[in-house]
């Protein structure tokens, strides 16, 4: 069973239930992440569900406000759900952390949310997980979320990670070089973000760009590969158009340090969010999706949009889609599995002292509600019996016994492991 | 440092944000709540934030609607943020769980909202996480639900707690006894829920009631206490008072096989949601605070709203009233401590595989981003430094030593236990 997409009676559109694997899955993988943050040093934070507008404004995706649920609170104020948190984060180091000493290193997870129409089976709500480093202005600090994410992505049982890495300026230094007016800019900067080469050349089309300039941004979108990618384009480059790639050549000596230059693949073409970024940028995929597992970069002007001027750099992992990878990969994984333990009548005391003894040394175990009669103890399911006498015994395939001790150590088999 | 309630410049009112050692804190206590259901045999589901509005109608509170979030969604359906959660795993139960084999044992933990105005550090979103115990008639299922939110409470480090026990049918049956109108049950009913006795007799003035009755609901609402209170109460009680005092002296007994009954009070006056609960309820307070920490009880007719007829019981856990309870008797907890590492130029890749390894230890690390001098390896601080050797040492008030094993060995120290 998984979490079901169709609706059903009594539930909002686009709006999904956990239940099952699925659902074990999702928390599993939402404390690996938050379990590996907290590995790195990342201080655990939890924000509102709800900001002021104007405070979500000020984040990635603020020209996104229609993609919001929006709402007018008592006084008049305009709120919203938030859809991701790093402008929460931010606002929170902005105030209440602004006096303690830097880097900060802080990490968050909680349910954000979408007023998109439910078409196609897309969530309206999802869970998000991540972390920001602020303080920071250097590609180390970049380095390491990178690696935090990595990390965490390989705590919670995703393989096949592969994190495509690019940096906020190098397309637009691109199209400076290109001396195009404002318009000509964002019609191709439209059409770089959607790799259309034909809309490129189109909006190219009627510009001063020459045709030096036509062939870079022909080309270098498509560019993907690794350090010595960095070598061969540089050469064809501008000053200008060099620094991002220096810097992307420095975070890969980074990288490699970290040990992850195996799954990172440079991606000069990465055009997102210009407004927001301000250095280097990445998105994590796995082979199983088409969608991003998780993203992030360096956006060293949102703080100040706050009042406080201070680097910083972070990344989001989607907690839903990261079970949606699992699910495919490795198929629905079983919760841990739970022992019931079955009583004669007069020995409900006994079976619940057993049930104790067991739920101590970890084993989940539902204890029955009334007594039973001993043919309702079907051998060959996780069950054990406490009988007429008081004598604890169970006998699953391949395994059986009788009393506390034996089943204290036969509790590995029922994980699925060796006793 | 705790969670702020001032508001802070770009916050919603009445949201709160939780940093420090409140932040650890809230996550610990919330993941207490669900390893102990889960070690009780208790399935996670995760349902949505939003529901339609006339699925949140079902539940408790479904008279209390103005204090959602309501909003409308693009088809003209009313939504709104969910205050509470068991009315949505009703919904999942009576849906996608209704072919299952009963009983069905699930829990659940995520915020909820509530839009009150933000006067007096009232919470507009607040954590709650519960049980659900579905299918089971009998109060064996409502005396597991009472143990497992005591063993909940326990796991949590939350010390001191006291369980008020009380009967949805006990009220209702002295004030059907009384021989009153409508009009004055509820008169008396709204009286006795806030356990104003001047307000009982004012209501009471003027019905058939007769002496005997008046005294019994003068008498009864401010009768608590243990096991013996059911027999002396019993003997003054017609017969369809006695029911649901029976009902207790046998859920009494149960509590006393799952041995908490030296934290529970019965208490006949409880007046809790009359249209909800259908029999045994039950609230759990702390030494430390006024409010609740959680409550509880059985509801055998919502089921029947979504189209399934099954009886019910369950609880509920405020996780932000817990958090604040154990910060008033234990003061703020610290969160895991992070060791620092430093290194001297040229031993990043040394101080990155110390980090590795403490790491995949259990204990938190913050490498540095950049080299440092030795200099700022200030002694006494929860630091270790990788000097130009390539040498790890640390000089910790009362322990110092060099090299990985023996910091690995020196873990304890710095969790604050013994090496």
């Amino acid at each position: 069973m998984c979490a079901l997409q169709t609706p059903a009676r009594g539930r909002a559109g686009g709006f999904t239930d956990w239940v099952g694997p699925a659902a074990a899955c999702r928390r599993r993988v939402a404390d690996a992440f938050l379990d590996t943050f907290s590995a790195w040093g990342y201080e655990y934070l939890a924000t509102p569900l709800v900001e002021p507008l104007e405070t979500v404004a000020a984040g990635v995706g603020g020209g996104r406000q229609a993609d919001l649920f929006r709402f007018m609170d008592a006084d008049g104020r305009l709120l919203a759900l938030v859809g991701e948190r790093t402008v929460s984060v931010a606002r929170v180091v902005a105030t209440q952390l602004r006096t303690r000493s830097f880097p900060l290193r802080l990490c968050y997870s909680g349910p954000v949310l979408f007023n998109r129409p439910p078409l196609g089976g897309r969530r309206r709500e999802t869970m998000q997980a991540g972390c920001e480093l602020v303080g920071h202005g250097g590609l180390e600090a970049d380095a390491e979320c990178l690696a935090v994410a990595a990390a965490a992505l390989e705590a919670a049982g995703i393989t096949g990670v592969q994190i495509d890495v690019g940096h906020a300026d190098f397309v637009p230094s691109l199209l400076a070089a290109a001396h195009l007016d404002a318009d000509s800019r964002s019609r191709v900067a439209r059409a770089l973000r959607h790799r259309d080469l034909v809309a490129v050349e189109t909006a190219l089309e009627g510009t001063e760009a020459g045709a030096a300039e036509r062939a870079l941004l022909l080309a270098f979108p498509t560019l993907r590969g690794g350090r010595e990618l960095l070598d061969s384009a540089g050469a064809r480059l501008s000053e200008g158009c060099r620094r991002s790639l220096d810097e992307l050549a420095r975070l890969w000596d980074l990288l490699d340090t970290h040990g992850i230059t195996d799954r990172v693949h440079l991606d000069l073409g990465a055009v997102r969010d210009w407004d927001y970024y301000t250095g280097p940028t990445f998105e994590l995929f796995s082979a199983e999706l088409g969608f991003p597992l998780g993203s992030g970069g360096r956006y060293d002007r949102l703080l100040a949009s706050f009042g406080l001027d201070a680097p910083a750099t972070g990344f989001v992992l989607h907690v839903d889609r990261c079970c949606d990878a699992l699910q495919r990969s490795s198929g629905p994984v079983a919760p841990a599995p739970v022992l019931r333990i079955l009583y004669a009548r007069g020995r409900a005391a006994e079976a619940m002292a057993v049930a104790v003894e067991l739920r101590r040394r970890g084993l989940r175990v539902a204890l029955d509600l009334t007594p039973a009669e001993e043919s309702a103890f079907e051998p060959g399911v996780r069950a054990a019996w406490v009988d007429a006498a008081g004598v604890l015994s169970w006998h699953w395939p391949g395994h059986s016994g009788s009393g506390l001790d034996g089943l204290v150590a036969a509790i590995p088999l029922l994980r699925g492991g060796q006793p």
